[in-house]
């Protein structure tokens, strides 16, 4: 029988760049032996980056709370004396070691059981008292985050894609995204069989946004018979990695209020401003009564666990739905429940990126350094790679650096050649696996691509000058 | 501003009731301090069921690497007779700190990267040793099962909705469900805009099924102008606890294959059989061309650990999709790439899942012991409920005892009232927290409720006699 079946055309035609055909001809050419450096997605561990102990410390005693009492034994009989042959074994930090039993506690049944499909309250307070303190609530009388309008999820994808399938109601209604964007955006939108309406930030003058810019979106939209329901942000941006100024936030809450739009906020690079002020949509909203949703991430920042797959989405206001008696969370509640919860893993690793240790306990001056590292680290490899953009010609590189992301635009290309063809030659030419422009949505007429600044700095020395050479040939050929 | 937005339809109005009303309400009870018994769902650690040993320890060593070489370490300080004051400590299993390293090495980067959007090859190559060896394909001469059509998941839940929303493509496509059926399928088939089109095990017979019961429901949805194209059996069953024979399996198959339909084999409790042999979809399909994808997890079984949303997709005959020039398994991949991969911590307890120490290893004797433990305990629970059941005045059980469930007819209610009405009012009675037969289907003037056998036997021995009393009252009543 040969087997054929008419399949939901939504999901067939979605595309997914990241993933897409040129990470998967690094695959088939690392099969193959190649050296390959991945910088395709944004995966820190992938290349290097080392775990915070202290997150690590934590999971793995939650993991077998046998280890709590071991390693207090251990400890006793180290002030004993005892010492292994092959040199002295460390103290293992009190202090993580009741973080372990906080944690077990909060969670009452441990990593094994289905938590509330929120997530567990505990960690949804914590998270609310992260933002809290972030915002500055404190002393500027803001509005608190109420821990019942938070949801803990597998990554920042999971509440994307809940929120995208509570607003799209039909194949007219659209969701505003920026272009250059994440794909998951434009992914989950397709699948939900909705419209996704490009805006377009201004590349030369930093990916800043203005009023103009969103209106124009909006209003082509409208002209196309496009409801347009909420508008997504990313700030720091992925694919640009460029940082908001607050006017620019300010900008698209006005932009909002006045549509009627609900807000999207994707703030998983918060972190990654590397000196710059990141300021959050809730901190700007304040007071205001618009619907927010924001979310963050374990998989970046300073910490990097994309693989343990935490994070969480919170709820400013959320809106009623038309004629349902229903509220966004109620809606949001049953698609959790549905999957009945995130990962208690990621959960617990949310819960420790929101509770980092306090300055003075035994743990916190090995985190502040390890956190540093990291950051002044990535700070340092952003800055190599622009240098070799300008030894590149045509290529020109706009914002501040921000995420994990540069997306320099690549000037002129050979007639017929686009920035696809670039990227798939720069790979079998060097072994750097980049992802085109095109893969995110780009100004038509310009082709960029996003590299991930990722590789550790020695590999860098090694590729760049190679993609400088290959790159002043290949936009040499006619 | 009063924000009011048309929310999608689908999701709004998906119903779960496993995470429905009555736990809702049980747990507003629980925070004004009464005790409640949460059998609404299969959540055994939630209940007091200990974990395996040898999972969490090698899960704890691979969260922190740091742990092996600090094992090895005091392993050598004991040998070398140091001790505790308050105790000898015990010797750590070298084999277990090996299957770490073995892991670790596997991940290449830790837990921490994302990794293959299917999951690592190393344990999708374990899963599919693990299949070929349940199903005895050496001896059979059955069709090895192909790694590369495995795909790791958040849970099996993940599996089966990527499976129904890559089937569902218009509001006329139905899929067919068991009824009662878990209402994951009904609520993802309404999420995805199709239709659930129930069959009618034979309740009375043991919940089994034969070609009939299938026809019937297959031509009632074509009368409906609804094009069936797949069918979902959860053996053994939920809520009903079946297994199913393997006559039963066959029939499903020359059905499917009668209809050209492809087959969706819920398989999450294949190991709480209680003695009754379990009979996969894949091992009676052999060298069948048929499309069949499979489901599991590390939620069920006697691992029970529901909170890491382990699991796996496997795939037989990945249809093609008409027009499109890709096949099931290509879309799969896409829709697993937007999320960029589930959470490695599950994935490594799959991986163990499938890998139990080998007989003679360190850890064997422990691990079978344990396992026994659990596997005996949860069938003595559902003996002893059963045995209240014959003390309920018309209450009625069918089928052998298997998964988790027990899914009791309770007879005549007084008039007007529903099972969902008896459930709740048991709830505020006893504590005991269950869930209606309504909200998983049943067949039209039943009544059912479903009851997970997970509490303490001691819990049990408390809780029964109390439902006993409520139900010869409840039933009494005019």
């Amino acid at each position: 029988m040969a087997f054929e079946l008419v399949g939901n055309p939504n999901v067939i035609e979605m595309e997914y760049a990241v993933r897409g055909p040129i990470p998967q001809r690094a695959a088939e050419l690392r099969k193959q032996g190649r050296k390959i450096v991945p910088c395709n997605i944004g995966n820190p561990q992938a290349l290097g980056q080392k775990p915070l102990t202290f997150y690590r410390q934590v999971l793995s005693l939650v993991e077998d709370p046998a280890r709590i009492g071991r390693e207090r034994a251990l400890n006793r009989m180290l002030e004993e004396g005892a010492g292994s042959r092959s040199g002295p074994l460390e103290r293992f930090p009190e202090y993580v070691l009741e973080v372990g039993e906080r944690v077990l506690a909060g969670l009452e049944s441990g990593l094994g059981a289905y938590t509330e499909s929120k997530g567990p309250a505990f960690i949804r307070e914590a998270v609310a008292r992260f933002i809290d303190q972030r915002d500055g609530v404190a002393s500027s009388g803001g509005p608190p985050c109420d821990p019942e309008r938070v949801f803990l999820t597998n990554g920042a994808s999971e509440g994307a894609k809940r929120i995208i399938e509570l607003l799209i109601a039909g194949p007219k209604d659209g969701i505003m995204i920026p272009i250059p964007q994440y794909p998951l955006y434009s992914a989950s939108i397709r699948q939900c069989g909705g419209v996704a309406v490009g805006y377009y930030p201004d590349e030369d003058r930093g990916w800043t946004l203005e009023r103009p810019i969103l209106d124009e979106a909006y209003q082509r939209a409208g002209a196309q018979g496009v409801r347009v329901k909420g508008i997504v942000v990313i700030n720091p941006g992925n694919p640009t990695g460029a940082v908001l100024p607050e006017q620019s936030v300010r900008d698209v809450l006005d932009f909002a209020a006045a549509r009627e739009l609900v807000v999207i906020a994707d703030e998983v690079y918060q972190e990654n401003t590397y000196g710059a002020e990141f300021v959050s949509f809730a901190r700007v909203l304040g007071r205001g009564d618009l619907p927010l949703f924001s979310l963050h991430s374990v998989s970046k920042g300073f910490y990097g666990e994309c693989g343990h797959r935490g994070g969480y989405l919170e709820v400013r206001n959320p809106p009623r739905l038309k004629g349902v008696g229903l509220g966004a969370c109620d809606v949001l509640l049953k698609q959790a429940s549905v999957s009945l919860c995130s990962n208690t893993v990621g959960q617990v690793l949310t819960y420790l990126l929101v509770s980092p240790p306090p300055a003075g306990s035994e743990p916190s001056a090995l985190f502040a350094l390890e956190k540093q590292r990291v950051l002044d680290t990535l700070l340092e490899k952003a800055t190599m790679v622009k240098a070799a953009f300008r030894e590149m010609q045509g290529v020109e590189c706009f914002g501040r650096i921000g995420a994990l992301y540069l997306f320099p635009r690549l000037g002129q290309l050979p007639p017929g050649t686009t920035d696809f063809d670039y990227c798939m030659s720069l790979l079998e030419a060097t072994g750097l696996s980049t992802v085109n422009g095109s893969g995110f949505g780009q100004r038509e007429g310009t082709q960029h691509l996003r590299i991930a600044f990722l590789p550790e700095k020695a590999l860098l020395e090694e590729v760049l000058p190679q993609w400088v050479r290959f790159h002043n040939q290949y936009v040499a050929r006619k």
